[in-house]
């Protein structure tokens, strides 16, 4: 019964949570991706924000030159602070969505939408595809969290 | 048996939790609701960071003039990232704080009082309000935080 | 029995989770008090951004003139930016991983470095420190949270 017990306390047991925990993992994964994303340009651009950042390029006039900003990278950082924006509310909503007893599938429907629509949202960003790519796969992630938060205000509330 | 376990194990049925994830699904969307504003902002302003997103107003110059900054949308974005940087902390440590068990009106204090500082703070940060209007609406949002992260680490401590 | 059952489904009594809670609690606070060191800088520095912040140095041009960018303001609001970038992930990413049933010393291993490793990197960033030294503190928290994201990925995996 131990056994049993501390088993069933263990959240990783439960199919829905296995789920949320896979799809928060690969949205955090690729949004760490876009700090090497980041890296690259800045490198490859040789555009720098930070003085101590370009020291290896020599001293003075010929290393100020390289703190800059460049238009790759800035795109790359608004896609980084868009991610933010929008997975920090997947993380948060969806761990109470899984914890508010959805059926499987419904909620695999959710993160699997969430999780595509924002690999999407970065090619968009990034290659970039010409509107409505960007907004529309923004759309759709926005709406599937919104519908976890229906859910779980639905089961919560309590005032 | 089984069936009182599965309840008891769905941290859902615990009031505590329960409240946590109200106010932590209300100040989510509160969150994400500054996205809609930028957007509002951007299209009534007609100012837009992004070259693709300008390509609906011509082509060559008349499309470019519309790729400027705009003191509005800049003040949403202010609004938006000053969100992330207190509301990461709050859902973040909430959670473990809802799981450290508090007293359910000391928790709902708590978590009331976070949740009215910071949709203060949106509308002394938007209108915008004389200081220190913003300044203590922030202050109050942070003093619970670091009251929760207090209770966290004297429940918790393990080094 | 019943208060057993209570207790097992508090995660606060499972020692892994403690670790969690009190690295997390830690390196969560570490990131709010950057914006008690950015408001030091714009006050001493006297660098602001929204107007009615410099109500209180007079009307008009003598007020004006505080609405400027300071090098140490935008050094330390990098530095928050890139905690937010780097937190997020592990404070998601290590809640999974410490329900997936990690070996409590390799548990406590992940957070420790990961903390110490983002407390030095503010340490690079706001002395600053020559490079490579905030580069390897981002490098090392960065490969943390990857191989939490790892164990859960491996533990969870459900598609």
């Amino acid at each position: 019964r131990r056994g049993e017990m501390a088993k069933s306390t263990q959240l990783i047991d439960n199919e829905v949570f296995q789920a949320y925990a896979t799809y928060t993992a690969i949205v955090l994964l690729k949004m760490m991706l876009m700090s090497l994303v980041t890296a690259y340009f800045r490198i490859t651009r040789k555009a720098f924000v930070n003085p101590e950042d370009t020291a290896s390029f020599g001293k003075g006039e010929s290393a100020k030159k390289y703190l800059r900003t460049d238009p790759d990278v800035e795109r790359v950082r608004r896609g980084h602070l868009n991610d933010l924006e929008n997975i920090v509310p997947f993380v948060g909503i969806g761990l109470l969505y899984a914890l508010s007893g959805p059926e499987l599938s419904t909620a695999l429907l959710h993160f699997r939408i969430f999780t595509g629509a924002r690999i999407l949202h970065t090619f968009a960003y990034l290659i970039p595809l010409p509107q409505p790519g960007r907004g529309l796969s923004w759309a759709v992630g926005y709406s599937v969290t919104f519908s976890m938060a229906y859910k779980v205000l639905k089961t919560a509330w309590l005032l």
